[in-house]
């Protein structure tokens, strides 16, 4: 049974973490495995959008501990093994954010650490009941400090701050307050839910979604003025768009548009 | 009629889009009457705080898609229109930022597209119930790269992105819980709370609200030391003023200040 | 009577605001003071967590406007003095974000203008209910420049304007709501939650928490490709701190970990 398994439905391709017994953590394979798949994803045009779920009891518990602690018998204590492991996750998070289609999250169970990251890191996120979210590597003695890059961006920064320092977790309601996710659902409607939204954002426009989902990203980093000149040249190549010409005529005639896409 | 009405009520001026039977749209005569407005009203003292506000049963539903559509004759397709087109809106819109005197929305019916950027864009805003808010420009395969400028400097990021990406409408009560808008109130008073906040707002000395208006913007793009060397400077330039002087030995004296203003 | 008090319980240092008859103002010797004592903590390694109070009815009601006042004697009316006061406060402000333990706000009574914006520099902040909240300098004619930089980094811009120009104050609950504080506890019990958080964080790895808290609010300032080399380093310095290894290694056998610290 792979690591990762892909399942693709229509245009929605799923993703589900597959190591339950160890609560899916990003090990050295997971990444690699995401990272590949992501890759492939990227590049493939009939998938307009993503579901990364886990499965068993938990989304993702983060790191895998023995496998890291295992990487200190190197020469250097780990050191190197460390700085390319952050390295290769902080790349698989970036991979995600600039995949041409939106990147659901399907939470459960626990979402602790990295894991907590991968939430914050996806496009949107959907939490089940009673889901819990913790960056608490505090609690052993390491700050989640790559985890708090997602996290600061998506929760105010008080709040962000007393997860990172008091390792505390909260609830999924709380976390759909705070901004970490889009909705709170009963577990056994969960995967019909992440479901529906991505089947939803599958219906729109492919290229239209890939260049506002590059878009938004870029234009969050960039000061006001700089982000309208650069989002309305994005604006005037969607608008010349062969199927957004339909889109738009479609509408003012009251009909369904017919895309290409 | 014309196509932008602005009455004026002691200090308060208010800018009502006048094209009801097409929802408002910010079509070129639109742009350029808001722009002709706003720039009149950068150089007037009197005035201490505006008020943009639609006729109508909507307060604004974007751009003009039928304009738009028209732009397509030219020789390029369209491309020089809609370039100039979106940089004049853009130009628009950080007019209203820059303003000297706050401006605030009064939002009723729906607010879509740059309707929901204009809301966005506005100081505050306050929306009647029954309001409905969305960036669904995705629907008809043109994704709101301009509007999320304004709307994802105003809500987290997870809740702006499922705005723009599903094209969803989201109500009054919701755009307030996200920070779109500052207060909901019933329809029937909408009108009434919209010139409360101005007048309240223009009862401030004036030359305090521009500076601090202008510092809160220039500063949110800003490092923290830099933020803080500036409005220091801003500080220093509002305790030199007569007006400031007197207000405060006015509150040190527990009597009401004798402003010039 | 000190105008700063402090006292040490175990890992966590108390500092007072302690001129209750002014409500405690952030005059030149209380900058003073609480920059000395600042600076004496962060070489203080017995120290893990610091709470900021105040003495009497209230936290801190802001500058103190006599002394501001009196400061206009000079030659130039203040201009350089001025220039000199909000430099020292900024550099107070910014002192407590660069500390190396946590400082959490305990709230009471009112907090208003550069005592709002202490409550919002500090890590983390708890209020009591029936606390107010305000930057409301532009009553007097002194729009609450400096205040608004930690402001609206706390909390949504519409939100943060409003408070600004209107001068109106906000709830406990609704500062809780907007982010400027992480709880609202009975007044009674306020003290009691302060150094229960307090003491959490003082739990912690010292040294995770230190590079944790510093990482914070760099990365902040970063774009997200920057914040993730950055944090990655962070996180490999982390993982070879003896504690550290001790911390997960402790966690893997299901024990509690043995700290040096």
């Amino acid at each position: 049974m792979p690591i990762l398994e892909r399942c693709d439905t229509k245009a929605v391709a799923r993703l589900t973490l597959n190591v339950p017994e160890k609560l899916n953590p990003l090990s050295d394979e997971m990444l690699a495995a995401l990272q590949s798949e992501l890759d492939t994803l990227a590049e493939d045009r009939s998938i307009r959008a993503v579901v990364i779920a886990g499965a068993g009891k938990a989304f993702c518990a983060g790191h895998d501990l023995k496998q890291m602690t295992a990487g200190r018998a190197a020469e250097d204590g780990g050191k190197a093994y460390f700085a390319d492991l952050f390295a290769r996750c902080a790349t698989m998070m970036q991979t995600i954010q600039r995949l041409p289609q939106p990147v659901i999250a399907e939470v459960h169970g626990i979402a602790t650490a990295a894991g907590c990251q991968l939430v914050a890191t996806c496009d949107m996120a959907i939490a089940a009941e009673g889901t819990r979210f913790g960056v608490n590597g505090v609690n052993i003695g390491l700050f989640c400090s790559t985890p708090m890059v997602a996290l600061s961006r998506n929760i105010p920064r008080k709040q962000a701050f007393e997860m990172l320092t008091t390792g505390q977790f909260i609830s999924a309601e709380r976390a759909a307050e705070l901004g970490l996710v889009n909705k709170v659902v009963p577990a056994d409607q969960l995967s019909t839910e992440t479901t529906a939204l991505a089947e939803l954002v599958a219906s729109k426009l492919g290229a239209a979604v890939k260049i506002g989902k590059e878009a938004f990203y870029r234009q969050l980093e960039m000061g006001l003025a700089e982000a309208y000149a650069f989002t309305g040249e994005m604006m005037v190549e969607n608008m010349m768009y062969r199927d957004t010409e339909e889109g738009i005529q479609a509408f003012l005639e009251k009909r369904s548009p017919d895309w290409d896409q």
